[in-house]
């Protein structure tokens, strides 16, 4: 396995259509795993932008009026290029605006990789997720028990959409209808801090552009990468360091990661 | 005293409109004490997401035409809810857009708390603050001397707004009209940093959230949390560490606090 | 050389119109220098915050059509006041707008200095530069065996458009058409984080504020420090620590930079 030594070498350019909530940890985690970032959100400068680039991230959390007109312009603009294509459809179901542009966006491009907490993700499936602000409803949350019932219906929105599903939370699920990673990596401390979610879609992006031949690995992987980075930055955490040191020491670990060390440290199975 | 647990069981979602420098920031402390951000600011989400939200914070850091209606929308619509309302009027005094908005914001809408430094409260209160671009200017410092004259005018200016008024720097005060915490927890490398007063506004708001019912104790526990949390940072700091990873320790140290180390560290009297 | 020592005196007040990106470490850098940033970007706003200050910075990482106004309306005011200007033309030659409006800044409006990587700086010398997103081209990369030709076209772009000329990237370049300062600090991993470049912009910017009488010895000192603080931040990073942290610890190293550490550590020439 040479995912992260591929996205080294091939270097792709992620344009990145995102919240300034989390922007420049979005930057920095894309330049930690080898690739380069450029955002760009003004409709007369994104189809320039989005033209040099190699994929292109849509994420929803700060949206308005200005730059939603840029998300499909960049968007129609980068799937005519045959870029890939990502959205992250932070809080969706938690506002009425967000959820109509989510699946507004979802009819009007194809996206490769449609990536979310459950509750976003059931929102757009017509499932009625309970969205607690950009967090998930813990009435949401997948189990043991209904995991089984859990990747059926993400397979089943998966065909439907044409898109790579992932969803992140304790257990994450990556599917393109066929086959389903089911992922356990990751650190519950990764609830505390903002942006995991952000920084994922972006990689994500970056490794989805490197592996294009094996989209559906090549996001599993980015997902592994992430929850294992949460796993080897919390064991290196002192005491008197919290969640802010915590969401820096993820990037060092994406930064300092391995694919003998995702390897090792990657836990999924596949259904 | 259980401040921060209830903080911590209640996990109050708080609806943040702020500016683009510290918003990161805002978000991980808002994290770190327990309760979840959540960032919205176009005229057509801000309903919604207040809505779900239990209070709302409004800075005016980086105010701008679009972000501005966006405010009034979402005050008068957490106001309507009863939700905490809190106003952090960021370089009042330092442009008349600042100052206007500001002091229309007041009159349109009721804050439960107003936080600022001490020229722009000063400004706020029409005692012509000398507000330094979003610094306090030194002319306006309180010291021991003006102490208890500052005091006054702050519990007159809490009584005529209805609002708790929180005034932080070297010595912080909240009142609200009746008694005032005076408060000498923090320490000075805290002024090195961007965005601490923004953080402790959006805490504050958090704290209020969770402690409705004796809003003044709650805001002044927050200011207490924030200037414990500057010292303990500080104590970790090593000889090579600078204000940037200071900045992140003052979140960590609040993500660490217990009530216990709050009893123990607050530095305050009431007046 | 008391070149840090007398930014701490003057503690000059930098106007940041600048991208959402890499505003917080922008922010923090000023701060660690000794200055005071204040970030404003509404066209009504712009006039009254630029006039309190002593420099102004306009970076177009993240431009867009309300904010590009914002530009000429500040930068007009800051040249009218004689304040310290300096442009940071992010992406051009990435995108048609980035190029027109940089070019179009430098048309209206007197910059003292001009900072870019050198595809930018080509891109705006009509030297058709190859910028790769918000990166230099490889292709462009300057080496010994261009070094004197770079350093003479550099020189003549200087004097064409009366502006100090700064370039970095592996080697940096401070030239104000007679002088050229060649300095060769910096580590190699400062590529993989992002926003170095703005954050020297907004440093430089201070820098000049409080050493106007000699503005080329002030912007290249400002480079120096740029680059020793990561040389510094590099021999702190632990092995389990990467881009993120290490992004952090620049901001540091300038905060605790001395004079003497500058004047043992900048590695320069004038040509």
């Amino acid at each position: 396995m040479e995912i992260i030594k591929n996205v080294r070498q091939k270097m792709p350019l992620v344009h990145c259509i995102t919240n300034y909530v989390t922007v420049n940890d979005v930057a920095n985690i894309v330049l930690a795993c080898g690739a380069s970032p450029i955002m760009s959100d003004d409709k007369k400068d994104v189809e320039d932008i989005t033209s040099i680039c190699n994929g292109l991230c849509i994420n929803i959390g700060t949206l308005n009026a200005r730059t939603i007109k840029s998300m499909f312009i960049a968007g129609k603009k980068a799937q005519s290029l045959n870029h890939v294509l990502v959205l992250d459809p932070v809080g969706a179901g938690a506002s009425r605006l967000r959820t109509r542009t989510a699946v507004k966006l979802m009819k009007k491009i194809h996206f490769d990789v449609i990536r979310g907490n459950i509750s976003e993700i059931k929102t757009l499936a017509g499932k009625s997720g309970m969205t607690k602000g950009v967090d998930a409803d813990s009435s949401d949350e997948v189990n043991e028990k209904n995991l089984e019932a859990t990747v059926e219906w993400l397979k089943d929105f998966s065909r439907k959409t044409g898109s790579i599903i992932a969803v992140t939370g304790k257990i994450d699920f990556v599917t393109d209808g066929q086959k389903c990673f089911v992922i356990r990596n990751g650190d519950a401390l990764m609830k505390s801090i903002t942006g995991t979610g952000c920084q994922l879609s972006a990689l994500l992006t970056a490794f989805v552009c490197a592996g294009k031949e094996n989209s559906l690995e090549a996001a599993a992987m980015a997902v592994c990468v992430m929850g294992l980075a949460g796993e080897i930055a919390k064991t290196h955490l002192a005491e008197y360091e919290g969640n802010a040191t915590y969401a820096k020491r993820i990037i060092d670990a994406v930064n300092n990661m391995t694919d003998e060390e995702l390897e090792d440290g990657a836990k999924y199975e596949v259904r």
